[in-house]
């Protein structure tokens, strides 16, 4: 993996919280207490029907470099609140938890487990920030994104962000997650050295504005760049000067491959417009770029009206994720290991929506064997056999008079194992594959799912065995200890 | 400076298309050509009277590092659109630009420049990205926090969002530039390694869920830290339960530092009843934390309430600026030299909004002598003389007709230099400084501008000279050409 703005040391990103619990653990002899953790979330931004899962590789990274240096220690020695023996431990701990994931650019639904851990508590805690921060913004640009690629209709979505990003990693991995997401490139010109990422991009209005003339700056251009004429044609007047330069350009030029890119104004008139004129003076080979505060809905406005839009670039709405710029994951204690018995733990809460789903669990993904179509996920505990192809009934695991007879189906497991007892047995794929693994999961997924508006609910229904554990300790935990 | 996320070589995190001007630039005998830019904002997030400026100190970082690698070279080699002699140029690439900047936790205003780059061409524009993305995102979250900070009206403001940032950099900067604004500490621990920012926590809910009981759980943790001893008080049910047995503990363990925290629920009402629990066992002295879903609205709303919260942890609504996760700046083209003339330059648009100011510029504050309020901004072309003292009018730079008479002030200037000619002229501040500078500056400010909603609009006024230039390059870009 190429060196990148998260491949440091940053074991001390974590929650201070963290280490006070890690040395109280230490201290009561509960190092080595196994506990399960599983991360989830409740809802899909944007009122949407599924998420794309990404952030995993930065994941693994971070825990391959796990490593307290003596700086690290020096530092936390100065907080005057951890023992000795508690720093020395970390200053030579070595990563020893299993962990399971549901791979990049898979879709997912609320309270879904997308990442597992089991291991010594100390590990399992401390690992918790960075899960959540790489895995919550990740999956965050990938799902909006997606929203965009779906509304550009098979037309082109690239990422123009960077300078909008609410920091660098944000920059780069936001290029990372949008390209998991669908977007074919971006501007960001390191997320192609690091990532491979296609970087596009070609004049700023600075260009056009440096010259005495637009005809001077267009034919410039077209001289240092006949295969790549990409044209902003929107510093003056799009359709009185620029448009009509980029005409004269090309004719006198005759670049190999040609652009005009607006930039400001009405959208759907102006690249109408355009195309009528471009292809008028025999330029239908001309794409049309537009790059104005698009989002989900003004990108499927244009396509709607009949814009002749060929690519469009996307900045702040989607390197931020502007309209809902946080994905909700958490992390919970899902059990712990007593005497080498799994002893499920559950977060009980007024509000029925943030109770947990108890204990070590497996999650399958049904597919219609007719179709290749998803029905249902479907969350188990891990003892239980996995379903094997028989007919079976799952149910609603809130209104569970819903049910529904399952047969005819391909049944697949969800999380796949990254690090066994601290080891990596996970090969990371290339970027390039997830992109295109995660559109073939969402051929997948029914139409229904996919709209913006009100979509269908997709099934996660759980297990007889677990939806009865869970009755049980809420009956248990519901009583004030 | 500490090695932290951002200070990594990061010359390529530019957007690519000032790579293929630069290499237009380069082939057309334009490389020394010298530009001046200015980056400035249009409007302050969520409706606000002022934003505070941040990001200083990783531009610089990025500049001070900024240096092609072989390895840059290499992949941009492999693009096919650039020249030997260009890539050459940029190996051996030397920053020389002069930079100017707004001092990091000055407020600022719409329009203002608050950094300005003098130099050749090709460097002005590389930096761009960068430059917007350091400061866009760091003056955004500064911006929040001050906002939250003026809501919590003398109570505490502690940065708690890690888990919810975009990105790993978004979370180490975001806490820097929480502080700047304002937030006393974070929660994210590399923030204290790195910028002296106090890293803040005690214990998550998964504490108290590995324990039997939560007398246990607290129990044991108030033996760990008699110093520091800070309950969560909401796993179970804060008044039946949380908060009788963290009394229970103080009672029995007599920790020498007390706080319970909540992190659920309603927080008047549950503080207004622990507080009154808390004191009627005598413990007066222990602090109440709330944690749970803050923004500025709703602290002021919980504190014009009179719930009892010393201290407030604010999450994803700080470290994204949820409500408006975008700093809108720009970076735009002010001037070019030419035969060692300043020939101004201006951007044009349909949106009056959306025009730029032309020229080389300089930044006034002007303060009230008789309180030390600030009066208004002065943006002045650079060989003018600055305001001395004597009265002068100023205008408002729309409604010409909206004129002022100041008398007895003092001027500021208020960008200082920080690099001559690529050599860092400038000494970054201590963080700590920042914050009281911050704090300083704004208590400099009328209240009117500092309300949440209707603030009064803050002039920010153009000199005569200045005014008289813009109108007249309106006039000639008018036409198209």
């Amino acid at each position: 993996m190429a060196k990148t703005t998260t491949s440091i040391n940053n074991t001390l990103l974590t929650d201070f919280y963290e280490l006070t619990m890690a040395n109280g653990y230490f201290e009561l002899g509960m190092k080595d207490e196994i506990a399960y953790f599983d991360m989830f979330f409740r809802s899909v931004p944007d009122e949407g029907g599924y998420a794309i899962v990404a952030g995993l590789e930065q994941l693994v990274e971070y825990i391959q470099e796990l490593n307290f240096t003596d700086e690290d220690i020096e530092f936390l020695r100065s907080k005057n609140c951890f023992s000795e023996e508690f720093l020395e431990y970390l200053r030579t701990m070595e990563f020893c938890c299993d962990v399971w994931a549901v791979p990049e650019g898979t879709p997912v639904f609320p309270f879904e487990p997308l990442v597992t851990i089991r291991g010594p508590v100390i590990q399992a805690q401390l690992i918790e920030t960075f899960l959540l921060l790489t895995i919550n913004h990740q999956t965050l640009i990938a799902t909006k994104a997606n929203r965009m690629v779906r509304a550009a209709n098979g037309k082109t979505l690239m990422e123009f962000g960077s300078r909008r990003a609410q920091g660098a990693s944000a920059a780069v991995l936001g290029a990372r997650a949008a390209f998991i997401g669908g977007a074919v490139g971006t501007a960001c010109t390191i997320a192609e050295r690091d990532f491979g990422i296609p970087a596009l991009g070609t004049m700023a209005h600075s260009w056009v504005q440096s010259f005495d003339t637009e005809y001077e700056a267009f034919s410039k251009f077209a001289e240092l760049y006949p295969d790549n004429c990409t044209l902003l044609v929107d510093t003056y007047d799009v359709l009185r000067s620029g448009v009509p330069t980029a005409i004269r350009v090309f004719q006198e030029k005759k670049p190999t491959k040609m652009g005009i890119r607006i930039d400001s104004g009405d959208m759907t008139y102006l690249s109408r417009e355009a195309r009528r004129m471009l292809d008028e003076a025999g330029f239908q080979d001309c794409i049309i770029v537009a790059s104005n505060s698009f989002d989900e809905y003004i990108i499927r406005g244009v396509v709607n009206e009949g814009a002749c839009i060929d690519a469009f670039g996307v900045g702040e709405r989607l390197i931020t994720a502007k309209s809902q710029p946080v994905f909700g994951g958490v992390y919970k204690l899902a059990a712990i290991e007593k005497d080498g018995e799994i002893v499920p733990k559950i977060k009980v809460s007024e509000n029925p929506g943030k109770i947990t789903n108890p204990g070590y669990k497996k999650l399958y993904r049904l597919f219609d064997k007719k179709n290749g179509r998803a029905i249902a996920d479907y969350l188990a505990l891990a003892d239980e056999e996995a379903p094997d192809g028989t007919p079976f009934e799952i149910f609603d695991p809130v209104h569970v008079w819903k049910r529904k007879l399952v047969e005819d189906y391909e049944c697949k497991e969800l999380q796949v194992q990254i690090f066994d007892k601290g080891k990596l047995v996970y090969d990371l794929p290339e970027l390039k594959d997830i992109n295109a693994f995660c559109k073939k999961q969402i051929e997948m997924l029914w139409s229904e799912i996919k709209r913006f508006d009100n979509p269908q609910s997709y099934y996660v229904d759980l297990s007889q065995k677990l939806w009865d554990l869970k009755q049980d300790l809420l009956k248990s935990r519901g009583q004030v200890k």
